[in-house]
């Protein structure tokens, strides 16, 4: 994740491009995971496709989506990693208690 | 409000179609904001084109989300006009106390 | 539909409060649809609680949700219910084609 | 990434839990950057709060949109990684062809 980060935020500045505005990001976020609620629906939803026409698409939406949150912890100094083991953390803990007896 | 829903709810009845499975709603209802996301983040975001050119877009998105909230109202029995006027009433209540000393 | 948005309309020209910004009122929209998708989730997702319990709060939500867009429309100049009834139109428009032949 | 990927896999195992259906993900996907969203508008939308009282609310957001992304990548045997670089390299790709004259 951290490489992905670093070469988005390289790549940024030799371009001297700004990140947008965090509103801005957002909408996009929403946008992104609005496509691929789409390409979901198509695979699970009432009007079926095969899921393998449409498994490319699907991936394409969710790296799309990792790429929006890359831009938006780029510019809030987030750290994926830390972040993503947090709330695997989370779970994993929270999971611990309800089995605890 | 309400003539939409019945609108909706006689054509249903007519083609003998059901209402989605409401998790499937929900992700079109995602997948419809998304879209007027999108309209929106090209008229106020880092691209700009002008909101003349994209009016009518944003507002097919909006009423394509109302469609996909009339579909999920109908199929669990809701009235939208006491929803709406509910949410309208917390707001102005909210604001009430705001401004009360 | 128009009586709510001229009844928003007359309150915020009364407490002399402006719309928010465009993307703000898109990411409240993401908000507000995220908390409906809990809901929803709540009951037809993989933990689920009777949907008696909830249909008071996935109302709620959706007349939120429902609130978000008339300040977005209000703040345009769009005519809900003209929106609204434009996708009906054209979805019962795309079926007529389907069942043409 | 393919770290998170595998801990979350085998802790399912371990835990013979099944990943959610994924309309539920999806669902679920958007209840979590609907949280994002309220986070980030309490930092920059209209009823400003500091970035540093929010940025651990915001961090622990994007952890739960990417462990969502994971479960649900899981559940479709998508490689995290390749999704996130073909994205990057999308718009790298694209941003080339802009400056090529």
């Amino acid at each position: 994740m951290k490489q992905y980060q670093e070469q988005v935020n390289k790549w940024f500045k030799e371009k001297k491009w700004d990140y947008w505005d965090p509103l801005a990001i957002i909408t996009r976020l929403f946008e992104e995971c609005g496509e691929l609620a789409r390409e979901v629906n198509h695979v699970y939803g009432p009007k079926q496709k095969k899921l393998e026409e449409k498994k490319k698409n699907i991936e394409d939406e969710i790296g799309d989506i990792i790429y929006t949150l890359i831009c938006f912890a780029n510019s809030h100094d987030i750290d994926l990693e830390e972040a993503t083991q947090k709330s695997i953390d989370k779970v994993a803990d929270r999971d611990k208690d309800r089995y605890k007896k």
